[in-house]
């Protein structure tokens, strides 16, 4: 962790679905050195390259540096983690040809537990994680709609931030990411769970409904408040002091969204996997390991997951 | 309440469903003198009465009668209120040309708050209640098949079981109808609610599953438990000692049955009324009122009652 990171830095990403080809493309249109990892879509990334639509911009990368294995790309600076959680088994394999010694390795994914499987394969001293607040969806491989950028928030695994962190925050800065940083990575986990819990959980177990319909029913929206309450509780057991303000902002906010299918609920739909345990299942279990009661989180988890597991088999993601 | 309920009862059946069918046949059937409410299906009992399939018997029932209104009943001595509660705001209409100055109005509905819409029309003194626990079900017009007849248990509103109350019971037992009279009637809606609110309520929350699945999957089967002890609690609340063995009982009971669709799933899924203010509504409501904790109940009522309020509007039902 001495040396600097570098102001050039050789960037892999990860997965090609929403959130890798929308950063990836970004970090390349700002001149960066950009290698994806994009295996069932790969052809269509060297032929087509990349197009992101965004409320108010259109961004084309004509060529796009694609391969079908990481031993294709070779060590990197920055390594960019942005596969769904439920394919952290492969990290084991493909991380090891993207390392050098002072490689950052930054996972994209959500929840809690995703930096763990990170750091088991690259050690926590190369570990970071960003939450990341945006709403994107992969409409074809290498096509991203983006319907708000939003706020990226990057942290080291287990430590403050420090001048590496800055650096990455600044790379994406320059790249036209609003980023931040943040010396308590895992306290931004649980704020984005306050929201992640309640609306991407009612969504599925309501039945497969839009945020404006949990908004629009008194106990359905009520429901949600105990949620984040439990959330908020269970954060504070852990040191995270999440104000209550927060939670009344997540209200606001979803308000102002008004129709919008939580990416967890659009994945349930389309047969994808969905990140039951890191989002639902992970919490539970570190809010009861520290005698937090989350009755209707830990509820919501096994409805969900009865309905998730009891779906016909799910097509295999990239 | 001072003359003795008589030998020999004039018996008005409100409501030809599964349950008023079949208790109305088997009261008919034992030589009493029974007069079914039935608009849609008056026809049908008029011209092939009714046939009932148990395990163990079937009854044939050749001579029905059938009438469009009460007006056309008159008084009776026993009055069996065999509508769904759903349509208890036709009580006021259906129950006054039925009573004399002692009849009994018996209500067989499910669920907590039941008595109390008969008793605003016909007074306290002339209610009581049953509980039924019985699988059957109506597939035509005086068709029901019963998979297992079980246990009434029969209490009057408000107050201990008394010599009416015992003439009911024997009424039923002569009938074939193994029914026990019991001073607290309110007790035995709590026990009844310990087994409908988990399995009726995890059945269509979880997406439409049969018992056997709620059993089998461990989240679904400690949720069920959860609810069960959030019923038990609350009914402490009002006095009632339910032991923590009935919980267990329940399980044994469940794990025999082996397949089986709860009738509120049942109605769910054939477009039908469910007795959603009845099982989890009132039971939610009384419990919060003297300060039991019932967050899972609580949160079963909202993600149920949501789910069938998003319905497409529900077959008129008889």
């Amino acid at each position: 962790m001495n040396s600097p990171f570098p102001a050039k830095p050789r960037i892999a990403i990860v997965g090609a679905g929403a959130l890798g080809t929308y950063y990836g493309a970004l970090l390349a249109k700002s001149g960066h050195d950009v290698h994806f990892l994009a295996r069932t879509g790969r052809a269509a990334l060297l032929a087509r390259g990349i197009r992101i639509k965004t409320p108010s911009a259109r961004i084309h990368v004509r060529k796009v540096q694609a391969y079908g294995a990481t031993e294709e790309i070779g060590p990197c600076d920055l390594v960019i983690v942005a596969l769904k959680a439920t394919a952290n088994d492969q990290l084991r394999r493909l991380l090891p040809p993207l390392l050098h010694e002072n490689t950052v390795v930054l996972t994209l994914q959500n929840g809690l537990g995703v930096e763990e499987p990170v750091a088991e394969v690259v050690g926590a001293a190369r570990t970071a994680g960003a939450i990341c607040y945006i709403g994107a969806t992969r409409t074809a491989p290498g096509v991203v709609e983006c319907l708000f950028p939003g706020l990226m928030a990057i942290g080291e695994f287990g430590r403050a931030k420090d001048e590496r962190t800055q650096a990455i925050v600044a790379l994406f800065n320059r790249a036209g990411v609003k980023c931040e940083a943040h010396d308590n990575l895992e306290e931004q986990r649980w704020r984005k769970l306050v929201w992640n819990v309640p609306f991407n959980g009612i969504a599925i177990a309501a039945g497969g409904i839009t945020t404006d319909l949990i908004m629009a029913d008194e106990g359905l929206r009520a429901l949600a408040r105990r949620l984040m309450e439990e959330i908020v509780d269970a954060a504070a057991k852990f040191g995270h002091v999440i104000p209550r303000s927060f939670v009344e902002l997540q209200f606001e906010r979803t308000a102002k969204i008004g129709r919008y299918r939580p990416s967890s609920l659009i994945d349930c739909e389309e047969g994808r996997e969905v990140e039951i345990e890191e989002i639902w299942g992970e919490p539970v279990r570190r809010a009861k390991s520290v005698g937090a009661a989350v009755p209707r989180l830990e509820m919501l988890y096994w409805l969900i997951r009865h309905k998730l597991a009891a779906r016909k088999p799910a097509k295999r993601r990239r």
